[in-house]
């Protein structure tokens, strides 16, 4: 992931909570200490998770806390790491996440940049070494919240299409950028730069629905309606769909992402 | 616009030169001066120009040099006017382009913002009283060529619809990264935040072709795929198109270059 820091659309749904927030954090932080995460970063990472059910970003919520039980119980993700500089300049890091909580170094990583940013007038933080950080939307308001505009990316396990291309290219590697306004009448962005981000097709599969023309392709290359593809072979298509609605520009965008993540990182995901 | 320095997917489409690169340049520069431009801002001018020719960028071609000149005769540019710093800190600056050719102060801030991001790591200039300035990804690379990466951004007059409303929202808003590759094999992105720039709507009208679906509403909020509605009331969409196909993110694509560039130079178009 990288974190700018200067100063989101998000389409924000708020759940009608069936389930006090706090308990719910306190269930997921409960899990992660389980499977033996420190209680700090359980507690971090909770925080983040509910964050994204709250806005409506239900891909990055609850769903994704059996992918985090997983991976502490495999041994795959260390929760009780923390995050370290590796080096530094005056507006400028590149930070080891020790195989920590993504969240627990996203935190760690924007704050850098905002300490920074205050010192210089910009600052961009990059991190090698971390695992999935839940909404990119919480580090970049995390900035805005302090007056400034914050902006995050990550990129992501390949599963989106790149133009004229048979195989998946980039991940869905969000872009998201959040920038306080007056009354707290804020922008937030937080996007996949495919059509829709996996989740989307993931809860249409839990619905039984279909999903439009225009989302994925299936094994074959032919566009599908059936959002059980994703289990198989079936792979999202960019921003702007077709080669004639210039979804070469959401390949375009998405390698910025894999650019300003894993190149600089030194850890690409293509 | 507004240019970072950290450290493009051009579909580049190279002229078979029917003219000498130099010899249109010259005859743009001296088009530039006979309109009251000095020699040394005619040539940067110039050479802005014939490089978006040369990079398939028609739109921003030659096909411009009308509106430069009627800005020079009317007054609404100034030919002669070099760009000053406003304010400054170790990474970032907001420069007054004293409404000069806005290639002229591309060319200033980007230089300033190489030469900050030596110094600290990251560097973001951002300007006001500029004008058109021409690709976008001319700015990027000139950072790329000094093997950082680079990126420019610009707002521009709105022609472009906003998910759900019924009037143009932001203009075509770019966004433009670079980033040097091994052997030359470079990472160039030049994009409109629109489904297509403008100038490929006028293409289509002077080649007497029709235009895709999906790229541009008429005066009733139909598509349409005549594109003389661009010479009335015809507003482009977003990148994404309709709203099931996500035309809200290249809305707030757009957005995110309106604030970049408008509300952080004080200068906002939408």
């Amino acid at each position: 992931m990288v974190e700018f820091v200067l100063s989101c659309i998000y389409i924000c749904i708020v759940l009608s909570s069936k389930f006090a927030e706090g308990e719910v954090r306190r269930f997921i932080s409960d899990c992660l200490v389980a499977c033996g995460a420190s209680k700090e970063n359980a507690a971090a990472h909770a925080e983040v998770v509910v964050a994204a059910d709250v806005r409506g970003h239900y891909s990055h919520g609850l769903q994704r806390l059996d992918l985090y039980v997983c991976e502490l119980r495999e041994g795959a993700t260390d929760g009780c790491a923390l995050p370290r500089v590796v080096r530094e300049a005056a507006s400028s890091a590149l930070v080891d996440g020790n195989n920590g909580l993504g969240t627990v170094v996203g935190n760690f990583c924007m704050d850098l940049a905002i300490e920074k940013a205050r010192n210089t007038g910009i600052a961009c933080v990059c991190t090698k070494g971390s695992n999935h950080y839940g909404i990119a939307g919480w580090y970049a308001i995390r900035a805005s919240k302090q007056g400034l505009i914050g902006m995050s990316f990550t990129n992501a396990f390949p599963g989106v299409l790149a133009t004229r291309a048979k195989e998946a290219f980039v991940g869905t590697n969000p872009i998201s950028m959040a920038a306080p306004g007056k009354k707290s009448d804020n922008f937030e962005l937080d996007m996949a730069t495919s059509v829709v981000a996996s989740g989307k097709v993931e809860l249409a599969l839990l619905k039984k629905e279909s999903i439009p023309l225009g989302w994925m392709v299936d094994e074959k290359g032919q566009m599908t309606s059936d959002p059980s593809s994703a289990a198989t072979s079936g792979i999202l298509l960019p921003l702007g769909g077709t080669e004639m609605q210039s979804g070469y520009k959401g390949t375009g965008l998405g390698m910025m992402v894999e650019i300003l993540c894993g190149i600089l990182s030194g850890k690409c995901s293509a």
